[in-house]
């Protein structure tokens, strides 16, 4: 499918992208509009410290109805006090105000420098130009400005059938850093012209971003503004969905599809990352357990320059299982990259050795560890870590 | 104090440090020896994962006496199974026989690659040839034979006077990368010609490392072989040390003296560090939450990038103190770099801007957030992450 411009492609939604010079000279302000009111579901981070614009969001789930998200990149508006959320406000007023609806159907998101004051001169002419602009074929352009060091846009469209209507789920998506599993600056953004019940798409979208989203980690820092935004406008004209519905598993499959496909584009462009790696842990004696121990692989910087040094270091795997907290036995662990074994009930297995440098010199591939103690599983999908890492982090200057 | 072959300082020990080809051409076997029976403290990784020496160490501590510590670098023998164990006592008993001892009194340490069987005859052959080197001025030899990516050896020394006479507590350490609190491969070796009671010993150890090794973190990751091990070999003629006597104290501060400063060393020689940074957490609501915070900042590797860049990014400082899991009032924290505040009471203070160039150029400060809730504190060691961690644990291939 084509995704190009993926988040105007429902029926209904239109968007744009524009330069606001919040930061140098790229497109930092983007807009979406469902042209009718649209249900909206919303997931947030964890982070104690949250953001102005996400406080925002927040209180607007509560609103039945939404029209539009205004986002903008260079500025996260995080730790900037009462005059942060004075501005948080005042974007959120001026495009209702734009758009011609109530203040609480719109949203804000903000991604950038933590603790710099917006400078609201620029986001207020940036508003009225991306409404201006505001069109069907935009949704490339509001991908674009939602950007930070992601090195390219990231969108994907799922088409289904719903009471013999055509659907489109879509989705936008921005992180590169500061990318860590329980919703890692991360702001996706997806609509969809399906009619669905407002608490089954909350339900849904949860469903999906624990599969998806809360499966990944670039560098282990959780930010101060992931959001995850689904609007659905229900244009398309099928019946409500809701779990009652006959279509609502193919519905909610398709929107973690769109989840999924994303968080993998979120990895693959992971600052300075050269793999993608998926890692499971299996055999656990808890899920909480192989929880532990796959994201104490995923989040190990001896383990992921290991993999940037295409070295199959299972040592460092191991030891990182050790320090995790959860339950293992030396004795009783296997270890492999791909499908080939390396360690097999704690034991060296040399017959492995010739296979690893090609699994490891791949763009990606999989560690599986077996604790075998237990049932529990569990999946995590990340990236190495190169010095390229260092070098945009060490010059993204506040 | 001259601390060059500090280990041999104390009276009634030898030490010798040789090249045993375990390695490429550098030394890797150390043998300390106290010429009497002494008694023996230690400390080792809280890693569910445990190397071979560890469990032989944690076992030998239950002996009354000890006359002998033999280390290799160049291969940790950890996962290594039977076979690893089996190492590991022949190199107890090969030094037990050689130094005329009982096996019980020999510790055994290993750090290196995870993984990979001992090469048994070399190491064998090392054993003899660092028998047959031990000197009063091998402490050197020794402090070198135990490094691995470390840059410099690590040596301190400490006099004091206990009942009119001179007693000495030295110690030398490796560790520069897989470093983390609780216990992190870090190698501590510490003589002294102290008397002290067995169970003091071990006391003053135990606070020792938990005020110096336990307090440092230079990558996040716990090791399987970190080993603390005291040997106190009473030559110094005092009484016996415990704390009913009188200099207790002072022998018990002397002996944190020298681990504060090995752990100093450590970070300040951490693979590929430029800077060396105390974090401090104040006002937290619990000693837990103190610790928690302080570990997160110094952990996370946004920050670490951003003091490499020299950049005053206290946006991920506040960021990661909100992932802690710690309690914290965005409205209510105040962050200085040194003694400059760039945050008070949750407001940037864009004052202290002009302070923090210098500040960051430095090549140690401090960090101290005060959460401003309560009164626990809780400080930390640490380093930035350049582009040279990530080319070092890249390199260090299995």
């Amino acid at each position: 499918m084509p995704a190009d411009g993926a988040v105007t492609q429902p029926l209904g939604f239109r968007a744009s992208g524009v330069k606001a010079r919040i930061k140098s000279d790229k497109k930092d302000i983007a807009l979406i509009v469902s042209d009718v009111p649209a249900v909206a579901a919303g997931l947030f981070t964890t982070n104690r410290i949250q953001a102005a614009p996400v406080k925002l969001c927040r209180a607007n789930l509560r609103h039945a109805r939404a029209r539009a998200v205004i986002v903008n990149s260079g500025n996260a508006n995080a730790c900037t006090g009462p005059r942060g959320l004075a501005d948080a406000r005042r974007m959120r007023d001026l495009t209702a105000e734009a758009v011609g609806t109530e203040r609480e159907s719109v949203f804000v998101c903000s991604t950038g420098t933590i603790g710099v004051p917006m400078p609201m001169p620029r986001v207020e002419a940036g508003i009225r130009l991306a409404f201006a602009g505001l069109s069907r074929a935009g949704g490339a352009d509001a991908a674009r400005a939602i950007m930070t060091t992601d090195t390219r846009k990231k969108e994907f469209v799922v088409r289904l059938v719903v009471d013999r209507r055509p659907v489109t789920i879509a989705g936008m998506a921005k992180g590169a850093g500061m990318i860590h599993p329980r919703m890692a600056t991360l702001l996706v953004f997806l609509t969809t012209d399906a009619a669905v019940r407002k608490p089954a798409l909350q339900a849904a979208l949860a469903g999906a971003v624990a599969g998806s989203f809360n499966r990944i980690s670039v560098d282990g820092d959780t930010s101060t503004n992931d959001t995850v935004l689904c609007l659905a406008n229900g244009v398309a004209g099928n019946r409500l969905l809701s779990p009652r519905h006959p279509q609502w598993n193919a519905f909610r499959d398709a929107l973690q599809a769109v989840c999924r496909e994303l968080a993998l584009r979120i990895v693959e462009d992971g600052e300075g990352a050269t793999k993608c790696v998926t890692v499971t842990v299996r055999g656990a004696v808890s899920p909480a357990d192989a929880e532990k121990a796959a994201r104490a692989i995923a989040n190990s910087l001896l383990v992921k320059t290991s993999w940037y040094g295409q070295d199959p270091n299972w040592g460092r795997i191991i030891c990182a299982v050790g320090y995790s907290g959860a339950r293992v036995e030396e004795t009783k662990a296997d270890i492999a990259f791909d499908r080939v074994v390396v360690l097999r009930r704690g034991r060296v297995r040399p017959a492995a050795a010739g296979a690893l440098p090609a699994i490891l010199a791949k763009k990606s591939f999989s560690i599986g560890v077996d604790l075998n103690l237990g049932k529990a599983e569990y999946s995590i999908l990340t990236c190495d870590c190169s010095e390229e890492y260092v070098r945009i982090n060490g010059a993204y200057m506040t």
